[in-house]
This record gives structure tokens, C-alpha cells and sequence, in this order.
């Protein structure tokens, strides 16, 4: 089966990744690609390691009226950009939109999958979670989802590479040489990630996050995205792990380790590592969630949400192991 | 004023820097450097950019009875090997441990330089804090010193470059290739900074640090660490700020910032910086403390140490700015 | 078709890249992994992104009297470690030798694919390159063959990231504390790779290569070797690259740029980039050819080999895009 | 004795290392500080780690005319941006241009310190030399000096950290995401600094330069610049070495030494580390330099430079040994 995919959003680090993975997918075909800055340029001139039948591919100046007949579109849009042109798509389109815009939007699926797959399943449009959402509630959702942690009190520190930031967040901030031997926290208490997260974790537990503290931190890496939640609970770290595995029995990407997990073991992939350590005498569970901010953090997941509302195999394209070290 | 100084451990990283600072110093002339893995080297060879004055100098193994006559010895050696050897230093020579065996043992004044530098004044004897500490001690003890936040519900998630694994701990996880790109949280619920850092709570707020969560993450960098430091606490953030400005008022090596802090801000000084963001509404307060991790978190303090012991200006040889990119 | 394979050196960083490839063949079916660090552990413990129908297999001690029945083995021992124990292996089993043990020894085929195929076909027993001849001799080889420059004045100045060095070889000097910001300059005009490129060069030329001079750089990245060869020629860029398009045409594995090569290009690929910058008027070419280490310069190429000695498409398992940032 | 100093171009990175070394100097008095990007911030805001009695001056926009009183200006502007506008300062400042304008322009001496230090002495207007310059120069000046390598046949192959690109450089390419494992070679055949290399060359040999060959590579670290250069020769190794202690004795920056020099050793200092091998067989003799390239490839040398012409040491405020690791 062939199904006819396009990527907007290509010069910028999400759809990038998109487009290497519908490069390996055996059931995509890359029939579009549309960006702004290398609009005019071919793909190959963008992406030197681009198998030889993609790099001839022209790259557009996005206009959802002029697309061509696609069953599927990746948009991968900065936040503000995508929720009006999405809306002149043809309705006959499969849209994972990777970008932030249409998170819990009316309409639109959230595509936590490997939370909520059938939810996702059949669904024409999928909003991808954000990256430190994808590490963090894949991390929780066991332990909401089976009452060990309270809700209202959970403590998000979270450390992101710097693609993070966006190819077109280049200013010298994220330049190499202020970024490299540097450590950064920033969007203390306000950053945009906060009511995608306090939302899901209410969907999973049916209680408040009124009390939910993230904090991102740059850290001097391209990728990766580690979460580190404080929670409150009198689970046991054998009973978390438990309750883990038992909750993504059967579920390909997610991988419970005894060992605090790293991002080096996702990288690349659509995999993401999840953990746990707890003292009940303190009241206190730990849990540590480990993507690819690229992988299961935007692109990984956007192919994974793809293959499920096209009714694919959930790891078509995404069973390569990741690239280490 | 010339004060003979020793150093042992000079083969190790914090050795090294004491080695910088003592070599920049106006009032300190290096006699012995003794060091396991470098014996029978010239500093020069080990250190290519010494001043030539200090290339010639012989390193020496370590023997605690056969040292020549020093004012001053700084020790660096890997915790646990400290203690029995330093005992039969001779009773005229003060020294202050870099390591890890003396922190509140009998006999040591505990050298969180800032915050109580009267205490250090005087005394032979001098425990250099933990990095982890040095971070964390400074960014917390204005609030608990001025009851603003509770101490016995702390959690602090930090984060350190890859020297402080010390040099001698140089198997393949410090090797570049598998620490590059990769984030590694250790030592949950168990790290050996845990005790000092309890206590010296305590000593601060007059109440009990019993609830302390610590969590220590590697980041691919050479130095620094960060603490980002959630506690319970009714204060806003700007009295947060007003406190850390009032109680380090006067003291040269402690910045208040309204910004978060960046580690790159103290490299390869004795700075330490400090920031708050708090939310009475949620009774949260989050501190913030950035260190070089071999500045303020070893060799920095333990030069401002040794200028209090000596009774010499806090800031002798120390006043050089970070460096910076 | 299913080929049974066994890898052995799964401890090491070609080991694993070797299983990483293999896990993603098409063709490959691992039914044997043998070590010395690892020995006794199951394959996921060591690789925990690794697909989960491998991660049961557990690494044995390496013995080559031992072996189950194999069709291939991939053998990446450190230099000096497989002469001797590869002899020992039964004669039925196909051997691509990641190691430095076998280039140009008697009965191996060279294994430089991309320019020898014809003599890799049906081979039994193939040595892989070294990852800096992989660079460089992957760019030479068009002006060699085609008699655009001399082959006794050539001087070649690499850069390989730190992952050239080993996993065993981790000391602290490839400890990413020194390792990182820094650059070195090592093994000059003696590095163990320059008969392998020498003989290659004449063999390529029909002339001698005596004047060969080799200066490799440890660069502070993972992966990546770049080789910048300044050569004596009187072609112009222009005949340069187009010698080495059609020197290369057909090849998929080859990219010949108008660009400088990047190291990044390549990353987690078997590709390699090469480029030309001439100057006739100064009797000057300029070669550049960026791999990654592990890839081309070492499991790769290994798994290019090993597709060709089993008549199997020269593309099997290695079709994956690069990952890029 | 006090000389008031100012420096223009205090956003950028070589501003930055000079306001650095300028604040240790034991006898500079910063009193006018310029930028682009930073006019109307107070220092202390650009540089919070900066000593407490020099945040408050305030950074003005930068106009030639309105120079307070000063004795001497460090100019760190982009190329093309210095020539008209230092003509405009008035003729009782000293001028050390940091930037690349006046290299060899008539009224400015050559500001190669280790080498012409008569030269600079006493001079109003000096011209820094460029980062790759000053390392190729440092590693060059004996041989060229006592004829042992023929000037007209010398290839340069340069590695530099990425602040050589500059702050305002920062476009994607210098990104930590794009630049981190990766390794750029770039403007073959044409760098900006060739023909101040060529001129200095035929200076100190008294022969054409005609052969140069250099080729800059970008190098995923933050600071230093390390050239490894090919020459002809008879010399051995023992001959070039002893030809540049001879020629660097008594010179306190420049260290030669028996192994292949690493950049880290030079970081945060104004050292240059210059080594040697060479084959008289092959007519070969490789020279190697290593500096940072913002310390004797920028702001430092700028600091010595200044000495010089103020009548100072030469070393001071530059006595301060590298930050390592």
C-alpha cells in the first residue's frame, strides 16, 4: 500500500526528522514538501544524505490551497503559524500536526500514543503532543492511571537539548559558543507546555493538577528531553515499575528500565525510557521519563500517529534501533 | 606577605584548579605538590601553561610525615582517603580538605565560606563543602535562615558537569563518546552529598531537613552545576530576592540575579549566583544556585578557605572575572 | 532469505553499531553475540533501545571453537586480537573483519567497497578499512585512477572524533572533561593506518606512494572522521568532480558535492561525502571525504561487505537517511 | 600608575575578553565601554560575573567623536566597520584594533607581539593580527626566520573553535544544533586571512609566499584555533625545536614544546604552544601552533599589545595561568 504523504515545515528541525523517517517508511511516498526559508531549493540540496529518489523533490512556499492530492500531511509549523492554514486544508487530508497550535483544540485528537492509541485510531486530524509532554505524562500516565501518585502535587524539572529551541530560534542565545559548557533554566512557572500537561494529567487521574510546577532547562546537547517528576505518593519503586509494565504490556516504543534512564538510549528513535524510584516513608515518588525530543519528542511520534490513523502497523518506519553512541 | 603552600591530589581536577589559583595568588608560594598518578613529573609537564617560576617543581608522593615546612596545605584526594592520612599532617600546618572526609567531623570547621565566614576565621582545621552543596547551601540559606521556607519538604534536582566525576573515575561512561549528548540521572534517594546538606539545613532553619529528596543528573559539559531547588514556602519572589540580597550584602562571591542563572556565568571563578521564582498561591518557592563546580564547589572556596584561616583578604587571588564564552 | 550472523566485540563501539545494523537488516538474522566486558549479559541489558525479539540473547565469552552455525561473522576486535583467533574459525563461515589485523593480509580481500566491488564478490574472507582510509581513499580513488594527481606527494591531514579511540581506550584522556573543547594532534608520522593507505594509493595509481605524509586530530564530537588531502595536479575543480561523479556513478554509498563535506552529513549512515578544491595554477588539489567513523569507517562498510560476499543488493539494511542534527 | 582604557565593540566576543582581561590589569582603569547590540545596558547586566566596581558603567553607543578622555581603545568591530570610524578618534588615543581592517595598512604597525615586540614598542596605532595568524605565525617565525623551510610551498590546514565566527554570526550554522558533532571545512582557496599570512611569511624570510595554501575548518568547540602546517625542509625534528626555543627565548607567551600542542592547553590565556616533526627523507618539516583564539588570537595579544605600547611588562595583566579542564 502507498500512501501519498507531505511534509510543511521542511527547513526546520521537526520536519526534518519527518522527512528521514517517511524517507525509511515502506508504506509513504513523499509527494509534497513545503517550507519557507528553502522554498525553490530541492531536497537534496537541503538534505545532502537524502536517498536518491527523494533529492530531486522541489521544495514548495506552503499554500494549503495549492497542495497536490496527499492522503496524509505533517505540518510542523512555529506555534501561531498552523491553526488558520490548517483549517484551508482539503478536507479530504489526514493532517499530525506537529507544531503546538492544535493541542486539545476542538476537533482534533490528542496523539499521546502510546497512552491512547485508539483514540487516535480512524481520527482525520491529530495534534502531536509537545516534547517535554511526550517525556513527562508517558512517564506519569501509569501512576495516575492507577491512583499510586496524587495529582495536585506533581514537580516537573525538565532538561531539553538544544534543537528544542527551533531552527529558526537561532539567535546567539543558541549559538554554539554561548550554549556549549552552559546549564540554563528558563520559563519558570509560565512556559507553553503547562496546560497541555495539566490538562492530560486530569484526563488520566480524574483529579486536579492545580499544583503543577515545570521547569525546562537548556542543556548543552542537539538532542534529547529528560524529565525528572517529584509526585507524592506511597507506591513502592517495585509497585511503580510494576504498574508500568503492566500498563504498556503489548506497547512497542515505551521501555520500563530498573536503571534511571538516559536520552543517549533514544536517540534517533521513537522510543521513549521510562523509570521510577520511591520512599513511601517520605511520601515520595520519582518518576524519569527519557525521548528523542525529535523522536518520540515530534517527528517519531507524528509517523507513529500517522501509521495509526491510516490504519498501518503502529511501528511501520520506526523500528530502526537507536544510534548510539 | 608569603604563606608556603602545599597541595595534594594535584593529578585530580580540583587538585589542578588549586593549582591555578595558588600559581595567581598574591600571597601564597607553592613549595610541595604530591600526587599518586604524576609522581616524579615537573609540574611543567603535566601543566603546559603553568608560569614558568612553578614548571620546575618536582611532584612528589604523598606522605603525610616527610612534608617540608607549609603554612597551608590543600588536600584533593578521592573520599575515603583522606581521613588517616591527614591526621599525621604535622599540628602546625593548617589545611583545608577539598575531599570528601571531613564535612562536620570533629575537629573541622565546615566551609561554606559565604554563608559563615566567621566560623572559618582562625581555625586550622577546614572541610571544604561538596559541589552539590556549594550550589545548593548558597541558594538556600538567606529563606532558611529567615524562615521563609519550610525546611523538611526540599527538593532538589541538580545537575553537574562531568569533572566533578573526578578524574581518576575515567572508565567509558565519563569517555567522551558515551557521556556526549547524553543526560544521566544517578544516585537516586542515595547520594553521598545527602548528609551534609541535611544538616547543614538544619543548622540553618533550627528545624529538621527529615523530608530532603536529592537527585543528581551528569550533563556533557566539562563544569559547572546547577541547582534548582522546590520548596514549600509562603514568600513572593521578590522577598525572596530582597533576603538573598540582604543576607549576602557585602559578600564578594555571591550574585543575586533576577534572571535564572546560568553556569557559564562562573566559569573558572569562585562566583556563585543565585535566583528565586516563587508562587505564594501554590506555596512554592523555587531556588536556583550556579556554581563552577571546581570554583565555588572545590578549589575556589577552598582558597577563600584558606584566606580566612590565614587572615587574609577573602578575595586574594580570586578576583578574576569568569570566563566567558 | 535468512542469513545466520554473529558479531563479536559487542562490547565495543563498532560491535555495537555492527548490531545495530544487523538488527535493522533485512536479510540478517543474529543468532550470535560474543564479548569480554559484556560476556553473561542478556543484549538489552547493554542496548536498551535495542527491538525487543533481540534483547533476550545473551553475550557470550568469545571463542571461536565455540561458535553455533554462522554464514557470517563480524569480527570488531581491537588490533593485535584476531590473527590468531579468526584462523580458528570453521572454514564454512563468512568473515568481515572490523579490525586492523587482516588489511592486506593474505587470503583477505580489501574490503573498499565502494571502489572494488567486483573483488569483494563471493570472497569468503574481507577486511574493512580503517575508518581514516575509508575517508580517504573513497576520495582519492577517482583522482588516482584517472591519473589527476601524484601519488608520491600526498599529505593528509584527518580529524576523527573521539569514538575512533575505543570504548577500551577509555583513559582520562579520552574522558570527556579533557576531551572536551579540545583538539590533538597526535601519532604524527607514524600512525598505524599509513601502509594500509599507501598500498592502496598504488595500488589505485600504478605509481609510488612514498612520499605519504599522515597527521590524524582527535576532534571533541562522537562521531565523524573528515580526511583534507593536498595533492600535487594540474586538473581543476571542475575536472575533479566530475572524475568523480563518473568514477562513483551508480554507487549509491558515494555523494560528490560541490560543497566541502561535513562530517554530520554522514552520521549514523554508510555514506560518504567527498569534494575537490583546485588551483592549477599552483599544481594544487585538495580531496576531502567526511564519514562517520562507525559507519563507513567501520560497521558500515563492514555490513556492505557482507552483503556483497553473500550475493545479496549492496543497499540491504544500510538504506536509513542520516540523522541530522 | 593608572592609563584609562576604553574598548568598542563590547558585545562581541573579543570585546567580552577584553573587558575581561582589562578589568585584571594592574594598571588599566576601564572608562568607556561601546556596543551595538548592548548601548544603554549597564555591564553588569551583559556580564554578571564582572567584578562589582565595573557593572555599573553604563555601554554607550559607539561614536568616535565622543570618546571621553581616554589613553588607550581596544576596537573589536566586524570587518569593513573600523577603518573610517577609528580615523575619527583623536590622535592622543592609542589604538589596538582587535578587528581585521588595518592588518598592514600604512600608519599601523603589525601587531605580532612574541615576534616584533620592538617593532610595537612606542607605536600609536597597532593592528592585531587575525586568530589563524597568530597561531600559524607563532609556529612559523623560527623556521622562516632561520631558513629552514622554503616560504613558497607551505600548507596551512587550520582548525578553529566556533567564537572565531563572531556573536553577530549567528545564523543556524552556527547553532549548537548544527555545529555540535559536526566538522566544517570552509572557504577553500580564498580565507580573509591569507594575504596578512603571505605578507608576514615573505617578512620574516625575505622570500615569496607564493605557494600558500590554507584551508579553516570549524571544530564543534567553543574556543581555540590549533594550525597544523606542512612545509619543505631538511631540518629534523631536534633542529626545528631548538630553532624556536632559541628564537621564543626569554619570551614569555610562547611555549614549545616536545608533544603535538593541544589547544586546551592555551584556554583562557594568552599562550601560544608551538611543536614540531619533521622527516628530512621526505623534505618535509611540520609545524605546529596552538592558541585561543580569543586570548593570543584576539583580546589577549590585544592586552600585550597595549603593554607595549603604554611601556608596561609585557605580561601584565596576562599572567594568569589556562583554565583546565
Amino acid at each position: 500500500m502507498s500512501i501519498r504523504v507531505g511534509i510543511v515545515g521542511i527547513s526546520g528541525f521537526g520536519g526534518g526528522e519527518a522527512l528521514r523517517l517517511v524517507a525509511g517508511h515502506p508504506h509513504f511516498e513523499l509527494v509534497h514538501a513545503a517550507g519557507e526559508g528553502s522554498a525553490g531549493s530541492r531536497l537534496g540540496e537541503r538534505f545532502p544524505g537524502l536517498p536518491a529518489r527523494l533529492a530531486g523533490l522541489v521544495i514548495e512556499k506552503w499554500d494549503p490551497a495549492a497542495l497536490p492530492a496527499l492522503d496524509v500531511l505533517f505540518a510542523s509549523l512555529p506555534t501561531g503559524h498552523s491553526a488558520e492554514a490548517l483549517a484551508r486544508v482539503p478536507a479530504g487530508v489526514k493532517i499530525v500536526d506537529i507544531g503546538g497550535d492544535h493541542r486539545y483544540a476542538e476537533g482534533w485528537a490528542y496523539g499521546l500514543a502510546d497512552v491512547w492509541p485508539e483514540a487516535i485510531q480512524g481520527q482525520r486530524l491529530v495534534a502531536n503532543p509537545g516534547c517535554f509532554p511526550a517525556a513527562t505524562l508517558t512517564a506519569l500516565a501509569p501512576l495516575l492511571a492507577q491512583g499510586l501518585i496524587e495529582p495536585g502535587s506533581i514537580v516537573i524539572d525538565a532538561k531539553t537539548g538544544i534543537s528544542g529551541a527551533g531552527r529558526g530560534g537561532a539567535d546567539s542565545r543558541f549559538g554554539f559558543a554561548e550554549s556549549n559548557e552552559n546549564l540554563v533554566p528558563y520559563g519558570l512557572l509560565k512556559h507553553t507546555h503547562m496546560p497541555e500537561m495539566a490538562t492530560t494529567i486530569e484526563r488520566l487521574s480524574g483529579g486536579s493538577a492545580a499544583g503543577l510546577v515545570f521547569t525546562p532547562h537548556l542543556v548543552p546537547m542537539t538532542r534529547g528531553v529528560l524529565a525528572t517528576i517529584y509526585c507524592r505518593g506511597q507506591a513502592t519503586t517495585a509497585q511503580c515499575l510494576s504498574a508500568a509494565r503492566e500498563f504498556y504490556a503489548g506497547r512497542e516504543f515505551v521501555r520500563v528500565t530498573d536503571a534511571p534512564p538516559q536520552t543517549k538510549w533514544a536517540t534517533g528513535s521513537n522510543l521513549a525510557f521510562v523509570s521510577y524510584a520511591a520512599d513511601p516513608g517520605r511520601n515520595l515518588v520519582i518518576a524519569m521519563g527519557a525521548v528523542d525530543n525529535l523522536g518520540k519528542g515530534a517527528a517519531g511520534q507524528a509517523v507513529q500517529n500517522a501509521n495509526l490513523i491510516c490504519g498501518l502497523p503502529e511501528t511501520a518506519g520506526l523500528d530502526g534501533a537507536p544510534v548510539w553512541p
